[in-house]
């Protein structure tokens, strides 16, 4: 989107007309009935249950400035909402957007990052369709995203059974091994790297693993063993994830792996950020599933994740705290 | 709501124990089939629509927590959110928090929070049904609320007659008297004190608006003048504020402007915060609401609000940067 006066500060423009560069001329799918410029905006919930979710990023934690730029924070600020919403089995709608920034940030960057939120919603057919804008001390993006099941039930955590095979769809470890390549400023890999500031969700497949009877679902955000751990515990069950079915993942983390030192089964099974969709499944899986393990009897012990059915030892994922 | 650890700190506690010290034991209305602790929340939409809009609070921006409890800012951030889904004529059902803090809050501050939010949220009969905590160097509270119409159309700021009688409903510059007796340290004026802490929107009052025929409503979020000219601008009107309608909230304000050496008129005209409900009304007014303005032609001069006929040269309302 072209800025009339591209170096201005959001102080300087001030907020309705900073707004107004933000929403001038983006299109709205047509089940926004009204979309920002009043209170509150309208949104049609043909199943008549909307499914909600938010998540905050704060910059330094969540983002860096001087890896990512303003469009790729926000793609991934909305691809990360929209993957909660793919992990009940629904499908994104529209999504408000809270930003916080301090004055003199230059509008353009502002709008920078409403065009990568624009871009990445349009992948899913969704609007944004409101937001907020404050001074704060850092940029702080807080997304909640709107989604519609389609008639189906949501796919929760709780319901996975023994004998259900837990398959996965989309990246995994690529953005644990992107940060780790911009962390020790290891160029190349630029696929990788990108990946970090951007992941990639496998959009439509949570509703795709609902159709297909998937007993439990969610999208890896802290890493495939503390995301896998939710659905064990949620469905009192034992999780063992075998490596083999992780060979793909592996494998293409290898070259980056040796070039960082690193062994990317760690990233595999630690890594978060990259929002595929894990899920258990009873029967046939949905076509480009991987099967990555099975649910097994927990016998007399806690709900919990194995690796080739032993503990495993490694980082056990993200800590907001 | 107890805590067994009351002065350990969020990052001693760890992201999930916190949450689920934040979820533990709270009641959700019958329309939310899915509250927290899944990928995402599910709620009822009877009307075939939702209605959503989001606000973002910054610590030191938009509370200060040598002024406000916890409690109080949980009860404000549900509040603001809450007048923007009444100011579409809609009824609030669920909210989802962001909530970005130091590692080192106490626990128990972040569930005095999510009391003062539960509070709020129960006095709308809504529940509070997903959230996220991240840390970030300053408390940052984001809410998103959805909102069911109950098969009404929304009432926008467009659509104010010439003719139509301007009213409203709710307190109107008690915020603003309360943040100068704050500021000045004038002790006494519980009560204003109290409204600049913790608004109290005239919850129910914006379906009442809209089925008396509004035609053109919002809340008193930057200031009523400010507030209104998003009216006059929306509906292409000319807005004129009558002072004798506004003499019971100038009364009302009357003793604390003698205290503070401040003007109750300029409270009244450019405070904000305090979401009263203004609209436009072509027929009579629903009860508890009170005449404070007229519609009429705007000539050949722009949309725009006066007071008594003429020009208003006081501050024209809250900035957020």
């Amino acid at each position: 989107m072209a800025v009339d006066h591209p170096d201005e500060s959001l102080a300087g423009v001030g907020e309705f007309a900073a707004i107004d560069r933000l929403v001038a001329g983006r299109r709205q799918p047509p089940w926004v009935s009204l979309g920002p410029g009043d209170d509150a905006a309208v949104v049609a919930a043909p199943d008549g249950r909307t499914v909600v979710s938010t998540d905050m990023l704060v910059e330094d934690r969540h983002f860096r400035l001087d890896w990512s730029t303003p469009y790729d924070v926000g793609r991934k600020a909305i691809a990360q909402n929209a993957a909660d919403i793919e992990a009940m089995g629904a499908r994104a709608t529209a999504f408000v957007v809270g930003f916080g920034a301090p004055g003199e940030t230059v509008t353009a960057r502002a709008v920078e990052l409403a065009d990568g939120m624009w871009h990445e919603a349009e992948l899913l057919g969704a609007g944004i369709v409101g937001g907020d804008m404050v001074r704060a001390p850092q940029w702080v993006i807080s997304v909640a995203a709107l989604g519609d099941l389609g008639g189906r039930e949501p796919v929760r955590r709780a319901g996975a059974n023994r004998g259900d095979t837990v398959a996965a769809i989309g990246n995994i470890g690529h953005s644990a091994a992107g940060y780790v390549l911009w962390h020790n400023g290891i160029n190349g890999f630029d696929e990788l790297r990108g990946r970090h500031r951007v992941p990639e969700p496998p959009y439509g497949q949570g509703a795709v693993a609902a159709r297909s009877g998937a007993t439990a679902m969610t999208d890896v955000s802290d890493g495939l063993l503390a995301d896998l751990a939710h659905i064990a515990t949620a469905s009192g069950v034992r999780i063992d994830v075998h490596t083999t079915g992780l060979r793909p993942d592996i494998d293409a983390l290898a070259a980056a792996g040796a070039a960082a030192g690193s062994e990317p089964l760690d990233w595999v099974l630690g890594g978060g950020e990259d929002h595929a969709l894990v899920a258990t499944f009873p029967d046939a899986l949905p076509p480009g599933w991987r099967a990555i393990g099975t649910v097994v009897d927990r016998g007399n012990g806690p709900a919990r994740v194995t690796v080739d059915g032993a503990e495993w030892g490694g980082d056990p994922g993200w800590q907001s705290f």
